[in-house]
């Protein structure tokens, strides 16, 4: 299980808002049924890398079917194989230390 | 205003948790006194960038108090001067488009 | 025609030297027959986005498979529509405004 | 001492061609006297964090000045403190073992 963090924007867009663009990227999520979260910097999404790996491909390829011509995607893997991670236990994990 | 989005890692510890790191890290931002947010891929800050890139700096200092030996950081910046951005703002832009 | 920006780091090795885990990936994008530029804080990869990915995965398997257990890794994509974007014409489109 | 990555982009620029932004960014770095190295997809910087976070403030400032209305900038800091990190060190010692 892997936790990733992607973070898709257009550039060249006539307008500095780009709220369109990540709501176009975010329903590509919702509708893939992986656990994630929207956050203010980009998505996180946690499952297996090989079924996150095809959404995010289509989730880059959502900008453009929305005008834009130019698109710049960001994506943290974190991947751990000695243990299970997931979006819950990583934060209770940093929280009980604190 | 800007909104960052901050993810602090030691290298070459003996261990693959990196959560004491985190914590350490984290326990910085909350004494700082500026708006954030913990997500289980990095913490993200809202506020005025000039008093932000302080503390980031001590953040990125920090492992190495812990014992790391070499830190890896990685800061994304996103920085709007039309109108003021926010953790909050940001993301209720994009759930009224959903 | 896509611009890829990788970096993949295991966490947890016992060293703090990574560049035999660097060098596993880069023999991987070497062997791939894409177009790809070594850097000191990562690789550089142009070529179609569907052909770059499949090897991105590759490349996020191989620290596992030198006693990796958790692995970190960055992608950065810069994909461009409107013209042929390549290593060497975002160089020099820079360039010549300097 | 740090080795540095950094990626400056305006959001919503009409045009999609970034070539004059990332000219007036690196132009500051040109004349900061600091190490580094232009690639296609961010400049590659070698040195004291110390002295590097300031140009870095400095360069994220640029796309303001020439008429940008929301900037992202992303920083990857690698440094290392049980050795000298130096760019062409770093390369050297992956070249070394392929």
């Amino acid at each position: 299980m892997a936790v990733v963090f992607v973070t898709i924007a257009p550039l060249g867009t006539a307008s500095s808002s780009l709220s369109p663009y990540v709501a176009g990227v975010e329903r590509i999520l919702r509708n893939s049924g992986l656990k994630h979260e929207l956050t203010a910097m980009g998505s996180i999404i946690e499952g297996d890398l090989d079924e996150i790996l095809p959404i995010l491909r289509e989730m880059h390829e959502q900008p453009f079917a929305q005008g834009a011509v130019r698109v710049s995607t960001l994506i943290k893997i974190d991947d751990r194989r000695d243990k299970p991670g997931s979006i819950e236990g990583k934060i209770r994990s940093v929280e009980e230390k604190l």
